[in-house]
């Protein structure tokens, strides 16, 4: 089977392996029916050291069930599966509580020596815990939606529960990636009244007008603080979705949140500390976020995307086969796609 | 009328003044019954610049009202009163959401000009707003307790709240100062199954033990965080209040908190960033807290010290009257008095 690998910043190839097996009775064998490509793979398509081995990737896939082992009894051969980023066992106290971005036996598919998503076949650890099976055909048109499920709308909802968003809130989201989309749906489907996206590449823009937002601030730094504490009757918003991950971003999120307000963090942090602990101590602002446990989220978003009332498979603006999948990522990090489907 | 001034780091004078008078129709006019020193006057006391003028000191007091404005209609002649350590016009869209600390008038004793309450008498703005009335006399032996709503118990219960205690939970406390000690005295009363204190004083440590800590971590940094993970079954805990302000309790108080847990930081921070924003992201920790609302938690707080169910009070280990308020800050500062109270 061909897989995904990439070996140094820049350098993503399609490889060759052994079709992978059974290893633990708990596993299930994947076959990919969608992935796609992550903002967050960029960080190493940027700055990724040389390496001979490589490393697998792809964290995000709707699947079909080839083979389980013999403990697996939640999902079964030929069931299509929703395969969220993170591996999780479904009953440690972590899940119980869902938060399977923290379960005992967490795992990150493309990472640490787990197999990545970007890829025809792959083995899946804790089947019962780790995939969500939908009852759709392999051509569904909801099939783009339904992918985003395994990470972006599920990260953008986390941010937007993590930032408190609430009926009749004013929403801040910092970044225009895919996920800081998705947070456009996220807050606006928590009854968010005023949703202000912080970015500046038209194309997404446009999107996240669709997708519900109110505002668009394209400064950046001391110049956003104050165009969005205009837009806001002079005291920030009561929640921010902060999308990106640096530094920067980080700081405009806290200095923008209105006194007691809160910050969602869902972009990985690409820094050390979280900057501003005076002004975010002084407003009482929260810093929440993580990785999402996209798992637990599923069960409630999942309603709204088979009933068409949200359409996060509208981030997708390339579909690739595996082939196609370097120059995908070569097309996202020029910002010429917003996000990049793959259909193996 | 002779008032509290600090000079310089470690230089605390009482010199006299002319007596304050109303200013603005919503002013009261407050003789002190009692008042304190707080750790946070400790951070100036260690490290103030030379100053001619001076800093008046102190935010924490109760006293009867001696005069009121025209448009003041809350309180009045002879009303023993709590004062809270930030002013607040009890009418703003934040004192609505009972954060009187984000009030868009809000001051606080003893800073950026405003009178310090280590004083015989002070002029208080906004009293309807900041005053809390009290039915007791002026000896009642509730006073200390009664005294501590208006900043460390409403402080150590803002940090529990920021932490997201809850029935059953596991907690920390990082600091045995007055606030850590109430926020022990605040995690037990909303229900703390286990509560591990932090600090290395045995006064404050038998005193925790009495307001209900079921623990002591007395390491500090990587074996703190060893020590607290032992206690909790390798996890860590759900809340922790961080009662200090350092950058390595901060850092402490994230590293020791469970995937999904709270830090609620009542300490003024000390530094410029919140240290470990890779391990906060990754747990999916929460940070919250800030300057404590106390105004909007003594109606909360109030009923369980007029009936003795709490009893911070016992905070304060020494007494003094004016004159004795120098050597109050030293013996704080010396760690020889937990809490000195000032009766002028």
């Amino acid at each position: 089977m061909r897989a995904t690998v990439m070996h140094s910043a820049g350098d993503v190839r399609i490889e060759d392996f052994r079709d992978p097996s059974i290893v633990e009775p708990t596993d299930a064998i994947m076959r990919v029916v969608r992935a796609c490509v992550c903002g967050s793979d960029l960080w190493p398509y940027n700055s990724m050291e040389p390496s001979e081995a490589g490393q697998s990737m792809g964290h995000e896939a709707i699947g079909v069930v080839e083979d389980v082992g013999v403990e697996v009894g939640s999902v079964k051969r030929g069931d299509l599966v929703i395969m969220p980023f993170a591996i999780s066992d479904g009953t440690c106290e972590f899940c119980h509580d869902g938060l399977q971005t923290a379960c005992v036996h967490v795992g990150f598919f493309g990472n640490n020596g787990m197999n990545g998503a970007q890829a025809e076949v792959l083995r899946i650890p804790y089947a019962d815990g780790t995939l969500y099976p939908v009852a759709v055909g392999e051509d569904d048109a909801l099939l783009p939606s339904l992918l985003t499920l395994s990470d972006v709308m599920g990260t953008g909802h986390h941010a937007a529960v993590a930032a408190k968003v609430a009926p009749g809130n004013r929403v801040a989201v910092v970044g225009d990636g895919a996920v800081g989309l998705c947070g456009v749906i996220a807050a606006k489907r928590l009854g968010a009244e005023q949703i202000i996206i912080l970015g500046r590449h038209p194309d997404r823009i446009a999107l996240a007008h669709e997708f519900g937002a109110t505002d668009v601030v394209s400064e950046r730094g001391a110049e956003a603080v104050e165009r969005v504490k205009e837009l806001t009757g002079g005291h920030g918003v009561h929640s921010v979705l902060e999308c990106v991950g640096l530094d920067q971003a980080v700081q405009t999120a806290i200095e923008i949140a209105r006194p007691g307000g809160a910050v969602g963090r869902v972009g990985v942090p690409q820094h050390q500390a979280i900057p501003g602990a005076e002004p975010s101590f002084f407003g009482n602002t929260t810093v929440g976020g993580g990785p999402a446990p996209v798992r637990a989220y599923i069960e409630e978003l999942l309603p709204d995307v088979l009933e068409g009332r949200i359409e996060p498979g509208r981030v997708f603006d390339r579909t690739v086969d595996l082939d196609g999948v370097p120059d995908g990522y070569r097309a996202m990090n020029d910002r010429e796609s917003i996000k990049v489907m793959v259909k193996p």
